[in-house]
């Protein structure tokens, strides 16, 4: 299902192409965050019932690669937050660096009609193309600052926010 | 200075519109993690060598109107962080009211063409409109995610995350 295109969008806000180096740009600080924490605190550190930031980047790469492949027409998969390969800091950034070309290469499939168009996000989410992209990048936002209070707690100075 | 309308921009990503919808949905949510923590811990309570939350709330409002503002023609202001009337949590929603109020106001102002100009935030900040107001937006969800760490780490559970 398509939503019509209106006078409004003659003049792009912001172009696909632009949208794809804003998310990089954040996943590029993302990466420095998790090099920053010591191997152990990675794993194991949290505040109150908060999950150690390991976990949230694991749901960060199950929503990233999987997301952006059923947008360019795969079929939705299941969000599965538990990565096997995913048990060191040197792995995390290994699959990190394998999902910043894989997001490369599948965003150039995404046509720019397609960001109007409404899917089923996982199956469960729905929105416009657009809106679950934002939705990953916020997500993504969102966790990773949780991960900065992280290091601030144990006294790392974390990377800066708008180093990018 | 204006950057040309390529044949990408033919369909947008996003209309202007739904950028202000998208921010005001956050500045909802932000709005309800303000009210979730108790009067005291808004103004106190922190971790590591971090602000307390009404710190940077005081930031998110000293930046979004005056903002938008010099967008949409007016002069660029000074960053101003602190704010005489904000010294309770009441008069801090009822900032953010006005604020909620005048973006709204201020937004209708901004023309298509207006995003993809360049401009100077603050009088300090190059780039783009677009990527300075995403930048008010990121900057906001960053913030508010560390109020939610500090809100767990109280034993107080926040309002989800989608709820806009």
């Amino acid at each position: 299902m398509s939503t019509t295109a209106t006078e409004e969008q003659i003049v792009s806000v912001i172009t696909s192409t632009e949208l794809l180096q804003h998310w990089q740009g954040h996943r590029s600080l993302t990466r420095k965050v998790i090099a920053a924490f010591p191997e152990k605190e990675f794993f194991e550190y949290s505040i109150g019932t908060m999950r150690p930031f390991a976990a949230m980047v694991q749901e960060l790469l199950a929503i990233a690669v999987p997301g952006i492949k059923q947008i360019v027409g795969g079929e939705a998969e299941e969000l599965k937050e538990h990565i096997e390969e995913a048990n060191s800091k040197a792995n995390i950034l290994s699959l990190w660096d394998k999902a910043t070309d894989d997001i490369n290469r599948l965003w150039a499939q995404i046509s720019n009609e397609r960001f109007r168009e409404t899917i089923l996000a996982f199956g469960q989410y729905e929105g416009t193309v657009w809106s679950s992209i934002f939705y990953f990048i916020d997500n993504e936002i969102h966790h990773r600052a949780q991960g900065y209070v992280y290091l601030r707690s144990l006294g790392i100075e974390p990377p800066p926010f708008w180093e990018r």
